[in-house]
Order: C-alpha cells, then sequence, then structure tokens
C-alpha cells in the first residue's frame, strides 16, 4: 500500500489549500496540462473525453429544441466589431489582434473572436429576407480567445471551448421565450447530467453582457463558497439587429427587425464538476460525463480463472457502460487511489473467493460504500448504484448550496457575512449600481449574482443604502 | 412546374463551367456562405450537418484503433515554431501572425496554427518518460489557418475544419505502421461512408509535407478530371522529436528517441464529395453522411387522410433514417427539385392513389428511378436501397477514375494527355525533382500526385529525360 498512500499524499487538502488542491487535481487526474501559450492550456485526453461526453449530451438536448449547428470564422474585420457599440466597448479591452498575414502587414486588422455576436449578425443580414426565414435557432461548438493576465485551468483561460447559440426571431415574446428556454436546458443539464444543483436568475444591469437587453445566469456554488457563473443566455431585443441592418417582410408586409438572444457555456463546466463533487482523494466524476464510468480491477490476477472471470465481466457491462478492465502489474492498491484520484463512479473487485462465490465488490467513488454483489444480472445493479450515485451526488451538492446560503438584513450582516462565511447572501437591494460598487469595496469583492426568478422577501430595504428594495438579490464572490 | 424549372436553370451545366457548377451548388443547396473576414467561410446548417456526420463517423473509426482526443492552443509562440526548420520553412509564409493582445503590442509573435505538430511536441516533451508512456496516439478536432490569395469553398480557404492526429512511438516499425494504417482508415472511410474511390501511395520527396521523412495521399479523382489531395499521412523518423528533444527511457534502460507521425483529413472531402458524385441538379449525397436520407413530399396533401399516412411513415422511417416529411405549402415540384438540389438520396412520393393501394414511391437520387414500393416492411425496403444507392454511387466514381486514367509511355503522349485528356497520367519517372519541375512547367500545372503501392510497369524509362525509370507515378492537375 506504499504507492497508494504515496499517490494520495501527493495532493493538498482541500481544507489546507483549496486553490491548490483544485490545480492538484487538475494535474493529478491528467485533466490538462499547460503549454507554453501563455494563457492557453491543453486539454488531456482524459479531460477531453469529459468535454466530449458534455458536448454529446448537450448537443442532443440542443438538437430537441430545434437548434441548427454551422460555423463561422476565426477572425472578426475590426470594422465588423465596431458596429455595435457597448459590445465592442466590452471586448476591445480583451481581445487578441492579427495585424499579419501570408508576410504582409493587414491593411485591417482583425481580432480573434471573443464571442460571435457580429459573425452571425453579418450572416443573418444576408439570409432574414421575409418573417418565412425566422425563426434562426443557430450553434456553434468552437474555441474562443479572450486575453487575460491571471489564468487557471478551466475557469480562466485566454482561449476556451464553449459553444455560442446565437437565434434570430419575429416576436419580442418568442425570443425573451427563447433566451429562458436555454436557461432551462442549462438547468436541467446541470442537474440531470452534472447532479450540479444552482441559483439561477436574471443579472443586474451592472453585471450583464456587453451589448444585451438582458442577462440570465446559472450559479452553482463550489465546496468552498464561491460561486461560478456557470453559463449565461442573453436577449437583445433589437440593439444588434438594428446596428447590423438586419430587417425582414412580416406578415404586414411591412419592413420588421427582428429579435436576437445567444447563450454559451463552456469548458469552465469542467471546473465546475471539480470544486463541487471532488475531494481530499481527487476527482468525484458524475456518471454520465465519467469517461470510465466502471473500472474493473482483479484481486489477485495471477491466479487461476481471475482474469479470465474479469474479462467475461468486463464483456457483459462492455454494451451498457463505458468501462475498463485495468489488468496492468500495478498492485490493486495502486488501481484504486489511481481510479479514485480520476473520480470514476464505481471499482467492480473481483477475486478468488469472489468467483467461488458467484460475486463481486462494487466500491462507490461518491461515498466509499462497498457492496458485495450476485454476478447475476450485473448490468442491471450497476444500473441502479450508478443512478444512485448521481443522485447522492446531487443531494450533497444540494446540501452544500443550501448550508453555504445566508441572508443578511442590514449592511453589518452582510459586512460579517461576507467577511466570514463564504458562500451566497441573500439581502435586498434598491437596484442602483453604486450601492452594488460599494458593496464589492467594502467587502473585497463580493458581487451580485443574481436577481433569483422567485425573490425571498428578507427585507424592505436596501441593505446598503437603507432606501425601499427592489429586488432580493444572490450576492457572493465569483471565479 | 415553373418554379422547379427556375430552379434547375439557376446552376451552371456542369459542362459550361464547372467551376462556377460547383460555387452555384455550394450556393444553391445551402453548405455555405461567405463571410467579410478574407479568406474565410460560413459552413451553413446543411453544410454542416454533413461535417458531423463525418466527424462522427470517422471518430468512431479513430477509437476502434486507440485513439485519443486532446485539444492544444490555438496559438504558437514564434520561438516555439522555429525549433523544426524544414517545418517553421515550409509554413512561415502562409501563417497569421498575433502582434496585440490585451491592449498591448505583444514581446514575442503568435502564429495562428497552421497545423500543430510544434505543440503536440512540446507536449510529448513532458509527458513521454519512459517506453511505459508510449505509444502516444492523439488527434484534435480543430480549425486551421493558412494564408490565401485565392480561395475557393470547402476546397481551399485560409481558415478551413480539420482533425490532426499525432502519434509518437517505441519504434520505427511501428510508426511506419501506424502511418499506413492511417491511410488505410481514410481510404476504407472514403470508400465505405463516401462512396468515393480513390488512388492512394506516395508522395514524392518534392511533394511531401515540410518536415516529413515521407507522406502518403490519399487522391480521388473529381468529375471533371481533375484530382484532390484527399488526405495525408506522415511518417517524420526522428526529426521532430530530437528538435524538441523529446527522449525516453528503453526497455534496455537507455535514453532513446521515439519515432513520429501525423495525419489528417479536413472540410475538403465536402467539396470532394460534390464534385465526385455532383450533376446538373445538385448535390448528390451518399447515404451515410447525407443530412436527410430520405424525403416524405405529400401528392395532393390537401385530400383526406394523405398527411396522416405521410406522418405514419415518417414515424415507422424516424428510428431508422434520418428522415425528413416536407408538408409545407409549396408545390410536390418544388420540392422535388429542391430535394434534388440538397442531394437527398431518396425522395418517398405519397398521394391518395399510393394510399389506396398501399404503397408508395421511392426515388433514387442517384439514377433517377422511380420505384412502386408496398408500404409492409418499408424500413427493410428503404435500407436495401440506400445500400443500392451507395454502392451504384461507387461503381459510377470508379468507373470515372479508371476512364479518367491514362498511360503516357514518352513525353510527347504526356503533353498531348495533358493538354487534351483531364484525369490522371500513369507514367515512368526517373527519381529527379528535376523532371518534375519540367513536367509541371510544360504542362502548366501537372504534378505528381503519388507513387502507388503497386506500381505497374508502364515503360523503363522516365518520361520526361528518357534515363532509368525508378518509379512509375500517378500524374494530374490538382485542387
Amino acid at each position: 500500500m506504499a504507492k497508494q498512500k504515496k499517490m494520495v499524499e501527493a495532493i493538498t487538502s482541500m481544507d489546507v489549500d483549496f486553490s491548490k488542491w483544485y490545480t492538484d487535481v487538475c494535474r493529478k487526474a491528467e485533466l490538462m496540462d499547460y503549454a507554453s501559450t501563455k494563457g492557453c492550456m491543453i486539454i488531456e485526453p482524459y479531460g477531453y473525453a469529459i468535454w466530449e461526453n458534455i458536448q454529446h449530451d448537450l448537443d442532443a438536448r440542443f438538437k430537441k429544441v430545434g437548434v441548427q449547428n454551422v460555423y463561422m470564422p476565426l477572425l472578426i474585420p475590426e470594422s465588423l466589431l465596431q458596429k455595435e457599440k457597448d459590445h465592442v466597448k466590452g471586448f476591445a479591452p480583451e481581445v487578441a489582434w492579427v495585424t499579419e498575414g501570408g508576410g504582409e502587414k493587414l491593411q485591417e486588422r482583425l481580432c480573434i473572436r471573443p464571442t460571435s455576436e457580429t459573425l452571425f449578425c453579418e450572416h443573418f443580414q444576408k439570409v432574414i429576407k421575409s418573417w418565412r426565414d425566422l425563426p434562426k435557432i443557430y450553434n456553434q461548438w468552437c474555441s474562443v480567445l479572450r486575453w487575460e493576465k491571471t489564468t487557471r485551468p478551466f475557469l480562466r483561460s485566454s482561449e476556451f471551448l464553449w459553444q455560442e447559440g446565437h437565434t434570430m426571431h419575429e416576436t419580442e415574446q418568442e425570443a425573451e421565450e427563447m433566451t429562458l428556454r436555454m436557461l432551462q436546458v442549462y438547468t436541467d443539464f446541470y442537474k440531470d447530467t452534472l447532479a450540479i444543483p444552482a441559483v439561477t436568475g436574471k443579472k443586474t444591469e451592472k453585471e450583464k453582457f456587453a451589448g444585451a437587453v438582458s442577462t440570465y445566469t446559472i450559479e452553482p456554488m463550489m465546496h468552498n463558497g464561491v460561486a461560478l457563473q456557470g453559463g449565461t443566455s442573453h436577449y437583445f431585443g433589437k440593439d444588434f439587429a438594428e446596428s447590423y441592418e438586419i430587417a425582414f417582410t412580416g406578415r404586414d408586409n411591412k419592413l420588421q427587425t427582428p429579435y436576437q438572444t445567444s447563450w454559451g457555456v463552456s469548458t469552465r463546466m469542467i471546473g465546475a464538476i471539480i470544486m463541487v463533487h471532488g475531494d481530499d482523494n481527487g476527482l468525484v466524476l458524475p456518471p454520465k460525463v465519467a469517461p470510465i464510468q466502471v473500472a474493473i480491477v482483479p484481486i489477485a490476477q495471477h491466479k487461476e480463472g481471475v482474469l479470465d472471470k474479469c474479462r467475461e465481466v468486463y464483456s457483459e457491462l462492455y454494451e451498457t457502460f463505458r468501462v475498463k478492465l485495468d489488468d496492468s502489474d500495478q498492485t490493486p492498491g495502486w488501481k484504486f487511489s489511481q481510479y479514485e484520484m480520476q473520480g470514476v463512479p464505481l471499482r467492480l473487485e473481483l477475486g478468488p473467493k469472489d468467483m467461488e462465490q458467484g460475486q463481486c465488490v462494487l466500491v462507490r467513488r461518491d461515498n466509499g460504500e462497498k457492496t458485495v454483489v450476485p454476478l447475476e444480472n450485473l448490468t442491471d445493479t450497476v444500473e441502479k448504484m450508478l443512478a444512485d450515485v448521481h443522485q447522492n451526488m446531487y443531494e450533497k451538492a444540494l446540501k452544500n448550496l443550501e448550508e453555504k446560503t445566508f441572508t443578511a438584513t442590514n449592511l453589518e450582516e452582510f459586512l460579517d457575512i461576507a467577511e466570514n462565511k463564504p458562500g451566497f447572501i441573500k439581502a435586498m437591494w434598491c437596484g442602483d449600481a453604486a450601492c452594488e460598487e460599494t458593496l464589492k469595496e467594502k467587502t473585497g469583492g463580493v458581487k451580485s449574482r443574481c436577481i433569483p426568478f422567485v425573490e425571498d422577501h428578507v427585507g424592505d430595504v436596501c441593505v446598503c443604502c437603507g432606501k425601499p428594495a427592489k429586488h432580493m438579490v444572490y450576492w457572493g464572490r465569483q471565479y
């Protein structure tokens, strides 16, 4: 067991240094590596397999609501970017510019897309002529680039992978419904696939996307009480469409401007998975996105028949699950900690004694529970247990979110919680951005996360200025 | 039928202007659109759905041979690109440089990846320590950028989508086998999925990839007698590994250098599909990558029961095929030409008379054949017919390739064929790059395509210089 011990010791404990624990998990579970390109990262096979499972699941959800995938250029001419003034103001400081190509200095700078509203608008301007051409419900899976000074694997890097949906609609109502529908798709995905609960709602004016009329957000709570903006859905009204001169002939034969949305989630979700579910032994993966759902570890594998039996079990499970049989010459102990580190939901142990009894041992990653089960109907047993793992992971995460949600009714309470109790703070707000600024300054970084769809009435006056409150807001520190 | 006629007339005939026919198909079948970013294109939903089907099929083939997907940064620091001298010489003239980011001028230029050997090598240098870490069989699906002056949809654009595989091996033999295995994966994919036959073989020294020891290629023949480099697989030996200082401890406990390969195919394949299979009515799609495999067109759809019956048929076929029921208010004639233009392999017509008889009409896109079939066992019938469509498309394409392959035994014949008979020219070659250059100049562009794995002996001397021949080479013009 010496090797096992060594591996586990190699991770910093969450309680000692959460930030170091996080990067340790990223590296030791072989999710990513650093590259010499400043601010960019390499997603290694195990990390990328999680992303592929995310894509596969989410893309199917998109297609069910009529989304069509497309691909837009990587580069945006400066003149195109500048057509929507709020948008360019928000993004210009953080873009990378291509100024030379094919051995020559370019006449016009091209920026690497930080997001692609401008390109989609240019295309929509050409293809939307009549109400019959609407709605357009487009999406692309790609990488985007936003220059970052300080980076952190998956959470903040100059380049990251994401999907960006862009839609155009005939009416305001349809576009607003689309915005909320996609937020719901994300919420369902977080819950049903990632086993992650979250607070959802509307961003304040100060925190909304550059150029949007309104931004909706999903905010899961990390294990350490820091929130993460886990995905956003924006309603644009007609602003972009007007800037990019998009118009269509309506049912009334008059020229009209369409209504627009955009929405996106990124490889940040892998960061959320790590920080919501992980523990001091490493990663804990939700079964639905785990690259390996069941790791079979033979016990005393040199004994006659053990490996054959393990191969038999592998063949049975292979049809239904992502399963790995590890018949390498490492010790079982080494394998145990390896698959713990990599967050494999179920470990299946099978040795000579088990063979005799027609059984095997299933060990859950989420709670360490060991169960001896008959080899008969193993597929059903594993299926049920994986469903239990998912459910338990969700409940644990929900408990953490609830325990880390506090209520403040005055400034003193707010500052005390901000100082001493990491998590969400529910507090009333007058609607003034100045109060958001004040709270951020006084707390050293607590910002409004969102105005939830259902607002608990936790007071009458703004927690900051004491004027009559307009909304209950979730506040918190963020990644 | 006025509308139908109008649509068909809108495409230039192949015989009148093949190049115009090609771009007409790209645009009218709604595969792509132009963007204001010079040299880049937008892949529209119908075109992108073809690419998704290609990816899905090919990625499964990759995974069967043990390929793991990863993601590497978009940007390459200039110093990293320059480590392999031949490589940088080949690519430097056609890259785009990022010189400003986050509002500041960068200290070191970053190029947008034209290909990612350098990044993979940098990573391999860190993760390969022992022979136990080998082989590494990595791949990424991404976009790359190579500055192009003249562009053509799918065939040549500054940015394009592709996959690039990069592998490292313990022995020369294993790496060489990998190179050829991936060429075989491509060849099988072209044949079994795209219904496209091709010539395969080794590139001459002059035509090989910048930095490779040897390059293998798959070269399908377009309808107009012009070849396309449809995919390449490169063997690198130890050159890159040495430049990037990649070394591992071998089984003999000595420090060794690994052997490397890379291989890729791109959205060019969509260009190949168009130009191999298309006709004057538009696109003809191989069933396995067609976004719509069966288009159901109701006849006299206002008549009682017709739409219901069509929906019933749709529900039956939906489980097995990608099927679309078009109940829009366009005329059947309009729909016929629409799905012809989009290359849908099978059209299913169903009207009141068919309902009475318990039948429907299946019309094949590849040969226009109409068959009345019973509604009973329709899934089996459609399955069989789609397999026939694939087979017939392959045979037609093979016939075209064979008919457009000529043999030249002396320079006069070579020049005559190059002038008058578009296609491949089989001719002997001395092995000297100067003769390749001469032939290219004299013909205005005919280049060596490849040295096939099995060389027909079509003469004893080089078709150009008359010296003793070393190889039989396929020659031709290329996209």
